[in-house]
């Protein structure tokens, strides 16, 4: 039997239940669980946030472990088989159709209607279809990476989801060299996004947050200005930003909060002409006034939703973790974990998450 | 002296003044005005709701007129002289000031500080600077074209300045040959729109309003589907494209309506990935409420608003009404002028703008 | 037994030959082919102009044939399963394997190693896996789409491998409404790239060609300009490009000519900063002296290479091919078709292909 | 009287000469001149490859200087006006028009028929508009930038005309997150492509020249890797950049040698659907061979060329220039400088630059 973590319903503590061990298919694959993230997505299951969620699930939707059996023959992207033994990592989106009209003809993938999601659109009937587990069971054809030798399972579960995440928002912000980039949030996902706008070339990195301590993290990765909210002042942050831009605003804002007011804000700190990428919102949390002809026509801006990641991210993001670890260019991603749990200390971690006391946190199902 | 319709202050009748000659400096132009346009814009200016106004003005920002008068040589784009007894135009924008770091550096040339217009940001203290007069005084480096022979004064002035409005949100919007396009709103700005998506190679032009009689205009034009709201059903309209459109929604829509709502509607009626352009708030007519989540972050898609016109969209307005003139392609742009108006009924003229009596007006200030 | 036309090496005629019915997979497809196009590629394969064909094979990679056999539920790209004697229709390139470097990070498709081309990359002694035969054999994988009854297979197959082509071409070429646009050669595939510069709003379109009976064709489309090349005079129609462009030279020009020097000329024929479009090299006919200096570096000019097509360009064409079958925007494809031969005349059609005395053929297996 | 530097006539040696002080007009500015750059195209001018030179010229196309006097008031991109004392920079190019139809209608300034280049353009009988002279006449309308106080004039001359030319090159590259870039030559151009490239994030950085200490300066400034061409095996350094890319290429090569075969070098060693960009060949150098078919069309490549800076890069960089000054992320542009030469010594500074003994040399024409 395997022991694996699961959330029965919404707003139940999170329960250890031994599950039976999976039935290999050809081409599916058996991994002995390294590291799973816990991730503010999964405390929006925990809260019932999201819609369609097949609870029983086993969450824990980014993830890596070792190969401890094959169906046969399973290639990496390179053509070369997968071993028994590997270190491996797998994108959570495995069943992006490639056959609909959204990811043939549209070429807009992460919205395949078909799209699955470990730890969060399969039930735990299905199988060991979540992180939070002793084993995963890797479908057929579940797109899988073998972990370089230079990138260390905690180096990888410390960039988390929010890493890939972050590069598909900084693909749509399109920095150029000397841009001045405001960064809304400096959760996983907006540190990520921080750091990758230091790393485009951009003339000058502002980060906003409420937390002093998350400001901080993020001056220590190198950005040129950390504005701490104050809720006395809610404008205040943004005559800062303005200030520090000539009274313009940022070239490029990036939203990521999950604070609907954020996005107003967001819209006032960006320059006429500039671009607003919303990566923040994966959860419904209201509404907000937006003026068409102020904040849109006049201001001539670009507003850009970012959902979703797909292949090319989850790869560059691995490579990224390989190329910034040496002496001249290192970005110590490990520091962004504050913390690794047992399985049997879930329900800790998903409130420490959820009260911010953390900034990553990752489960350790096994003792390696 | 020069008779001249003067808008002395928001909400007072159009006055018609006897005002002086220009004095011609090194590089200015005096135009005997043939046609100038009465857009939406002046009933806002009219009402007041235009800030930075400095009243009195000589409304008519989009004219054409005969040259009276030259201050020594004044160039056309190709490098020849323009001559007395030509028919130009010019571009209302006459001093988008090229030093400036939104001109030089962010080339956003429509949200240059120093912009002028003409009809709009003048003072009648200032000098004939509008087109509801007999005469027009270009100051020198005002931007002015020949119109070609092929293209009269009528065709010219029925494209209007939605035209250019029209190519700057189509260049934004950046339609595929096959892509739905949704124009919402069809009105001299919708219409236009509405026309440059079908010459783009859009698959489908579906156009939405509440008059019907704008709605015969543009099937007249060839659009694919012509919609009414019903105010008893306001969601049927969105249903109708969610219908036409296997449910998705369209690729790229259009909004031209400066109603707030219209915002909120024109999402819902985009598919997932799409383009959303907005070009119709050149007023402040209120706010919407918008989910930050629903409408703009899961739906991955991008709202680009669109300001104002720069001398490539006036050029190639004018090769546009030049090249499809002609028995194969022809576009009858003249048919969108509902009436010419003499300068003694300009009070006229706007009230029928107003109340929507007509599509399209012109005033006529001289009998040719 | 099946008949089929196979090519058993370069230069030797095409036999005919008769091959076993295929045994029907899980998943697959057997078609009774209604028509299969016979393309320029046909006549390189004929020549051996290709590497890596494995000889023998049954040429034909563009066909649209009837549902005679179902392995089980195929779907279409709309989630409905296809049924028997539906006519359907399927992209040439079915195993682009969407697993490698090429389909996932780079989203270069086309370039994807594993690229397979029924009618080009199979062996006759794999099954009947080409055009030319009584019936093909779709294997589980290859994407298929049911024709819309409003297409014919005639009009279907009139647009043939061309206009999928020529939709690429003009995606890369990025036309603004108003843009002057060359195209280079006027056989089928340029031919197809003139019709959809008309569509994307070009505001002229010139050909060129050594045949005056393409250009009349052309023409007959409504192309602005045809222009014949002049062997006594190698220079003169880069003149005429000149001389209708104020010297400046086109904003765009596609290359289909398959003519290496027609490279040199045409980007003599565009304009500073203007944008050009290989798409005519589908095989090696050797190089071109070029300067970087005077052609590349100094012309501030984009080249771009455009291979193959993916699924967008296939369900595109068939789209486009629907809407523009009516009276006010008809676009009368099926005059492209010169004749229809039956499977017997494959060396004559063949032959006529390479002597240039059909603008398009089309081989009809079996009679209907 | 003025001491300036005159190139009387290719081939012949620079003389000093005695030239009159300029007569100021109204909104023009004169410099006494701090440094002016000895640039790879004062070797050309010298050597009389570039067509249209108005000899007898002042070379220096690139320059700083102290304001000693100004006609009326002239401004800064700010609004505010410029001081005597004040240490400026002006864009060498003063005169593009926005008047004509590659400034307003293609948007391709850099291509402007109209315009001129101090130092190369104007004749020294037109006055001191050239920047090796004791003093520089700024005409009215020449764009003037003042320095910031973290930029030293030394600094400024460092980056010099190869770092805005080397930003329009990796804006027209496109680099994202973690692509592989090549960099042809490591001269002053390509050094600064392949620190930019670095800026940008790129995930591996290639440079290749055939100097030995090129290449350790470039290895000093960060990049990956450094790659000597060898004579003797032609071949090899392309042969080294498939091993360094899986076979596959770069995904951005940006030449920048003048060498015309490194263009074919560079399109092979570029990955198939990657960028090629040119700007090294400011001059004619000769031809190359190119094969369509396999070099652009199956390549599906994009070669760019990139001619000449407007404002926006040489605003940004001297933003540049003044942001990576500090401890944490110096980039010690002030090392590229060789050596500094008084005007007596310009030929052997010509000389010295014409046979790659300096990686940059910079005029000093006033002791300070």
């Amino acid at each position: 039997m395997v022991l694996a973590a699961v959330l029965t319903a919404p707003n139940r503590p999170i329960e250890l239940q031994e599950l039976p061990e999976p039935v290999l298919e050809k081409g599916g694959l058996i991994l002995q669980t390294i590291y799973s993230e816990v991730c503010g997505t999964d405390v929006h299951l925990l809260r019932g946030h999201l819609g369609g969620v097949p609870y029983p699930i086993i969450p824990g939707h980014f993830s890596v472990g070792r190969v401890v059996d094959i169906g046969g023959k399973v290639l990496n992207l390179d053509g070369q088989p997968i071993q028994i033994g590997s270190i491996v990592t797998f994108l959570d989106v495995n069943e992006t159709c490639n056959s609909c009209w959204y990811c043939l003809v549209a070429k807009t993938s992460t919205r395949c209607p078909q799209r699955k999601v470990y730890g969060v659109t399969y039930s735990s009937n299905e199988g060991l279809l979540g992180g939070w587990s002793e084993l995963i069971y890797l479908k057929p054809g579940v797109k899988v990476l073998t972990l370089p030798e230079e990138v260390t399972p905690a180096r990888f579960i410390a960039g988390g989801c929010s890493l890939p995440t972050g590069l598909h928002a900084i693909d749509r912000a399109q920095i150029q060299i000397g841009d001045v980039v405001v960064v809304q949030g400096c959760g996983p996902v907006g540190l990520s996004v921080a750091i990758l706008a230091l790393l485009s070339g951009a003339g000058r990195v502002i980060v906003i947050d409420k937390y002093e301590s998350r400001l901080a993290v993020a001056k220590s990765f190198g950005v040129d200005d950390a504005i701490a909210i104050d809720d006395q002042a809610p404008q205040q942050h943004i005559e800062r930003v303005l200030e520090l831009t000539d009274g313009r605003g940022a070239d490029v804002t990036i939203e990521a909060t999950g604070v609907p007011i954020a996005v107003k804000q967001g819209i006032a700190m960006t320059r006429d002409g500039g671009r607003y990428v919303v990566v923040g919102h994966y959860t419904n949390t209201g509404e907000i006034l937006l003026n068409p002809h102020l904040e849109i026509n006049l201001k001539h801006i670009e507003i850009r939703g970012t959902w979703g990641i797909d292949f090319s991210h989850f790869y560059r993001m691995i490579q990224l973790l390989k190329r910034h670890r040496d002496q001249n260019r290192e970005i110590a991603w490990e520091r962004v974990i504050s913390r690794f749990y047992r399985l049997e200390e879930i329900n800790q971690a998903l409130a420490d998450v959820e009260q911010g006391l953390v900034l990553k946190a990752a489960i350790q199902p096994n003792l390696f």
